[in-house]
């Protein structure tokens, strides 16, 4: 359990060890997964792609690198500033720079190879940030997208959100929200009941809302002011605030005194979600969701963790007006993502996720004596070849020294062949666990490895 | 067909196109891959993974970034001075790369973990070379490894013979052949009876007797009468050349004459190998196969597939000095590769791998009305559960449109949804190919479901 908690601690945290240790780690804000985390990550990785292949999303890969300029003026100032890891190579002039995220590549690729619409397709790969590392946040890490290309509300939007919810599912994580909310509806309202024209303004304005659940109310309401909003326009934003306690309908009824375009289309598409999903029952609109991106064009959601209490390991919306911008052309998109490392890591942490040392062997083969080396190797490839997975010893040893390999290894089946086993064309099993032993003619390896594997 | 073929092209040669698509491209040396590659690729991996993992190895993974200094002085000038891509960011004055293999890194990883011995671990992932693009050789591709630390001839040695011989008849690869050297037989034939000491020299011929297979035997004579080797030398090494025409028994007998501790453990481990190996019909020991990684220590194998006439496509041996190179210990460790890039090249031209068009949907379910919308999102919702992939169609249509829709996308099976079939709670599901068709209730799923799988 120590070993655990220390390897949680050096994995995620690169923590500061002694000199020699810190000269082992791999670069800041990246990490090593020892086999442990590895099988755990891969095991929850092919559940996630189980589910997005079940709703019938196809995969798609593209290269870590990219050229400079598919990646420029993509992702704001900020990140080209001081996050995008960009370089040159010593032999050469042009300019690379690592994947920000998988949604540029994916509008490169879809202007590439124009596939027939909607193009469904997920993509899970690493992604790199040149940020300060800390809990959950990394310089390299995986993203886990499914997106939906060239389809209009309001089905693909519905289907995004039972689709992630039952990544939730799949994970028996109990209580989770969907937090819901339509940005046409917040464009309206701000700019049309609030008169705020300036799209600058407005942004700074819902970036300040979208931190209503850290800082309050009050904590908002206070950042307005400071920005030199009038009061009574403050007022009013506060009323839109006090509207997440209210119940969705209540919600919808509120919103049916705005007019506009916006606002209605964007009323007309939660009300469609809610009466549609599948989930409806574990989604609460609110008006003061924002989503921090600012490409998002119509819904936007995140799939908050109340208990554990988590946060937001889910999210994503509507975005019309990105996918087309290598081929100068509006192409609906809506898409979600899984935030599978802070899943990861909040999983392991609450015991959603149990990290099993390396027991990727079924069972383990024991050769007693160097003339049983040979027949041991054939049993051993008998086990395999029946879909057993099979560690063997190298070299022959005692049963004791043998099981006791085993087990650290925690593998659960001992195989031992002494002279006898050779002799009799046999093999006696071992359950490790409860000691019970038993002995197979080599005929009865089917006998045998479905007891293994049971 | 066509498409396929131009799809190859684009995806594996980087073929020149427009200029509108070339600044669609991702990185020259990189590929996009598209579905109906992805899958296969998956799929491949998938099967290897399963392999070594019936052997018994653990996974792991290491970051695609290292720190320059890890990689320093690790794998010779030429790569350092060409080929590593390594690089500053702007805003640090840290120096990075991309690895240029996974062993480098995994002796990292050893040093770090201290993992318990034997350590038996795989890894997949992308390594980066910046080279000259050509058929199979990219600047970013995949390396499939598998090795064994810490553990001393001979089993582990013919364990990764068996396996890596067990990829070939997962892939139903018909005649393959490995070949199997042993560079201390190499080293003490040179040293001791040709008196060549120097070891430069020594990789020099080295490299030269590892044309054989390209230019012939002639070939290799004349460029060691090049490097102005006596021809009583040379003669000696024609000789050593024309065993590789002999049985492995009269390999064996002939290196019986030469006596010294390298040839001898050289021999008795090939011995070893005949004897023990499960694929041991299928070895050929070749004296004049050499291998261009300068680290062997010990045996050395390449698996070569004769029918397709495809070359090498695997490779591997032991190298004892390499591991430990971060703790100044001595390690041992045996290893191999699956070529995979030209696995998958030379398997998808030689017909061993068919490209499927996306085919992850096994049902897509049609809505004929508005009002049937609401139960048909039900229906496909019941497959998922019961575990068919299921598209849907966002939009009501007519059974024909409907249709043509999903068989564009290779789907199999339509689920059509009308008027009558909501008031009835049932569903219709027609074969695509067959064009038969069935009606269902809702609660018949699962035979439905066992049709739709079946």
């Amino acid at each position: 359990m120590l070993k655990q908690v220390l390897l949680l601690l050096i994995t995620f945290l690169n923590v500061e060890l002694d000199k020699k240790t810190m000269e082992l780690m791999p670069p800041k804000g990246t990490r090593d997964f020892p086999p442990e985390i590895k099988i755990l990550r891969d095991e929850i990785f092919r559940k996630i792609v189980s589910i997005f292949e079940r709703y019938g999303f196809v995969p798609i890969e593209t290269p870590v690198v990219e050229r400079w300029d598919i990646l420029k003026g993509k992702y704001g100032e900020e990140a080209e500033s001081r996050l995008i890891w960009r370089f040159k190579l010593p032999y050469s002039e042009k300019e690379y720079a690592l994947r920000y995220d998988l949604t540029v590549p994916l509008a490169r690729f879809f202007a590439r190879f124009n596939p027939k619409l909607p193009f469904k397709r997920y993509q899970i790969g690493r992604v790199y940030r040149y940020e300060n590392p800390q809990k959950g946040r990394y310089r390299e890490f995986y993203q886990c997208d499914a997106d939906i290309l060239g389809a209009e509300e309001p089905f693909p939007d519905i289907e995004i959100i039972d689709m992630m919810s039952e990544v939730f599912d799949e994970f028996k994580i109990p209580k989770y929200l969907i937090k819901l909310n339509d940005r046409r509806v917040l464009n309206d309202i701000f700019e049309k009941r609030l008169g705020i024209k300036n799209a600058d303004i407005m942004l700074k304005i819902f970036r300040s809302v979208d931190k209503l659940d850290k800082i309050g109310k009050s904590g908002v309401l206070a950042e307005l002011e400071k920005m030199g909003l009038p009061k009574d326009k403050i007022e009013y934003i506060s009323k839109i605030l006090e509207t997440s306690e209210y119940a969705n309908k209540e919600v919808l009824e509120f919103l049916e005194r705005f007019s506009g375009e916006g606002v209605e289309k964007g009323r007309k598409l939660l009300e469609n979600i809610l009466d549609y999903s599948k989930v409806k029952n574990s989604v609460k609109i609110d008006l003061s969701l924002v989503r921090g991106l600012d490409y998002y064009t119509g819904m936007i959601f995140e799939i908050v963790v109340e208990k554990p209490r988590i946060g937001s390991l889910s999210g994503g919306g509507r975005y019309d007006n990105l996918i087309g911008m290598f081929i100068n052309k509006q192409i609906p998109a809506v898409g979600g993502t899984v935030g599978v490392e802070r899943l990861i890591e909040a999983g392991i942490e609450n015991g959603i996720f149990k990290i099993k040392e390396c027991a990727i062997a079924d069972a383990g083969v024991i050769a007693l004596s160097d003339s049983a080396m040979k027949y041991a190797l054939k049993v051993a490839h008998s086990l395999r070849k029946n879909g057993v997975n099979t560690y063997m010893i190298y070299r022959p040893t005692s049963p004791v020294k043998g099981i006791k390999h085993l087990e650290k290894r925690k593998i659960k089946y001992a195989v031992l062949i002494g002279e006898e086993e050779v002799k009799e064309k046999t093999f006696t099993l071992q359950n490790l666990e409860t000691r019970e032993r038993d002995k197979y003619k080599l005929s009865e390896i089917v006998k045998a490895t479905n007891k293994i594997l049971s």
